[in-house]
């Protein structure tokens, strides 16, 4: 695999601080990977995320395949060039949109038969078509093709769609037709009953990825038990590859999940929260719409050096998002992407230089006496944007 | 008035090419000034206005009155600080805005009752309001209030309306509280009735203003009306001071104004037509919701050189359009804008040349001759962005 490679570099109890290198340059680990669910991370520009310090993004297979088309984006070149984004590029598998999205009309071992949410028309998902798909989109890391497991399963049905998910993911790397050009990483599932996400740990991680996801976790659990099935399955994880913790999380949630041997992870809540007037400061979460800023000079962060906060107040801020200026989606996303950028940056400088467990602690004591907005983090939104 | 100046630098035939200082800087001539009317040109950031080559932004003062309030912009340091441009800004007042969105509630001579389309409250403008109010937002240029004529009006309206223009802009000359930190233009009434319009630039010119704006225009009149009013109002403006063609227009006006001797520009077509989907370029008005561009990997204008043109393909921003998203907003503005800014900086530099008559030619032969998608540009929208 000469275009790629995965080092850590250090390690601080369970937390690693690592460097990725992919087709389309390097990214560092711990990462965030802002989700660009149609081929555009929402209100933003490639050179804006290039300067707020973003190395990979997220794009999803299954709303890029139902429009504008898989091989339409691939006959123009592939994703990169499509979306004028020159860094890595990570792919879901469409699972998880497919089950939470779609029409569902039937689901056997061969794969899943929908209706687009667009235009009701029939479409099939499986191992070999996500492969296919993802094949065509050219990402650097590919996922393979899983089954969603809901939070309120019963344990039977857990242990059933564990089992179905081993083999379709099989399916997916032997149907994966450019291994040397793209990663495909293999998703452990399980749910948050410890027998079960440890059997999927295991039985995953004996076939060789090139990383490791865990998945079917951030769906209405508990923290608690999201914290205890990363640790149940985190044993089994080769050290050597990069792990992904699909579709988390808050800030705190990363910092725990770091803190548990995780590298990377995509949320939507940065970008959707910004657009919501959601914003994310040093001191909690804060609410522009708040009639409290109305007249206030100050920017959304004293503590904060982005685009954002050095240029615009406050008042300003406000007006903007009531008035349903797209200039406001645009402020509040720069803001809440640098805060989330920024505090795995500095996360994996704190792992470097041997002094996580402070850092952690710091971060965790900030989140949890901060003021915060009346707030709806801990269910955070499902990652399709 | 020493923070100020305009010079005239070239003639050709009518056409000017000139530079104006103000307390932010200077602007060339012709000048388009993108409209940003809540303190923000949609989508857009000062600093993408700035490389764009935008050298002067236009706001309203009626939406800015009735939300942040204009009390509120000056207790925060000026609409330069509160929306972060820090070049120079036009304000209008609010005239048009009163007559064409509120909720007319009464005109008498002292001036107009209205209630808010924001929340119904009562508002009450008159030309010292609105010197007030434009003395609080800080433009480097002010408006004279003036009475907005409609198209239809029959001759007697016209009459009546004109005069009484000119003593509202003859009340808002002695209200303006600021005049050596802000310029203050007058503005010329009449309709497109040749004596009226005659009587109303003498007796406007007759009254020291800084600048003189021709009103009442790209109304809904023919394009032939336009341009005779433009002529007839033309010999009496001052040459040495700048002439303002409030709220036009398409590509072709611009020229034929320039042509007539017009200085400065606003025109929500630009931006608001981006948004719509509505795309300038060296061969027409193209409609990017076309089916024929889906796998188009082609700029939107292979003469173009703007960012959106040097990176995106016509298949990617379709893509955006049809998905919604906000980034197609923003590239399809983008791009608008710099049609509109590099038509009039071609057009200074034609005049400073001396082969304007060539340039107009040529300009307009290639907007007759363009392919254009099904257009409503015949009617403008009034300029209330």
């Amino acid at each position: 695999m000469p275009n790629f490679a995965f080092h850590i570099m250090r390690t601080d109890g369970r937390a690693r601080a690592g460097i990725a290198a992919t087709p389309h340059g390097a990214f560092h680990t711990p990462a965030f990977m802002p989700v660009g669910t149609r081929g555009t991370v929402k209100a933003m520009t490639p050179r804006e995320l290039r300067e707020l310090g973003a190395e990979i993004v997220l794009s999803n297979t299954f709303h890029l395949m139902l429009r504008p088309g898989d091989e339409l984006i691939r006959d123009l070149g592939g994703l990169h060039r499509f979306m004028a984004w020159d860094g890595p590029i990570l792919t879901d598998s469409g699972g998880f949109q497919v089950f939470s999205l779609a029409d569902l009309s039937k689901i056997t071992e061969e794969g899943v038969t929908f209706r687009s949410p667009i235009d009701g028309a029939y479409h099939f998902l499986s191992p070999e078509k996500a492969m296919q798909v993802q094949n065509n989109l050219g990402p650097d890391i590919m996922m393979a093709f899983d089954e969603c497991i809901p939070h309120d399963c019963s344990p039977e049905q857990v242990k059933e769609r564990t089992e179905r998910t081993l083999r379709w993911i099989l399916r997916s790397r032997s149907a994966h037709a450019r291994p040397t050009e793209q990663w495909l990483f293999g998703i452990v599932q399980g749910g948050t009953i410890p027998e079960l996400r440890a059997w999927s740990a295991q039985r995953t991680t004996e076939i060789e990825f090139d990383g490791y996801a865990l998945g079917g976790l951030a769906v209405g659990e508990s923290k608690e038990a999201m914290l205890g099935a990363i640790e149940v399955a985190e044993p089994y994880l080769p050290k050597d590859r990069p792990r992904y913790l699909m579709g988390v999380g808050t800030p705190e949630d990363l910092i725990q999940a770091i803190d548990r041997g995780i590298d990377m992870f995509d949320c939507v809540i940065p970008t959707r929260n910004a657009r919501n007037g959601r914003i994310y400061t040093s001191r909690g979460v804060l609410n522009i719409k708040n009639a409290a800023y109305a007249r206030d000079p100050s920017p959304l962060d004293p503590e904060c050096d982005c685009p954002t906060c050095l240029q615009y107040s406050l008042a300003y801020l406000r007006h903007l998002f009531v008035c349903n200026e797209i200039l406001a989606a645009r402020l509040h996303t720069t803001h809440n992407l640098h805060y989330f950028l920024n505090l795995l940056r500095a996360g994996h400088a704190a792992i470097m230089e041997g002094r996580w467990p402070q850092f952690r602690d710091d971060v965790l004591q900030r989140l949890r006496t901060a003021s915060s907005a009346p707030d709806d983090e801990s269910q955070p939104p499902a990652s399709v944007e």
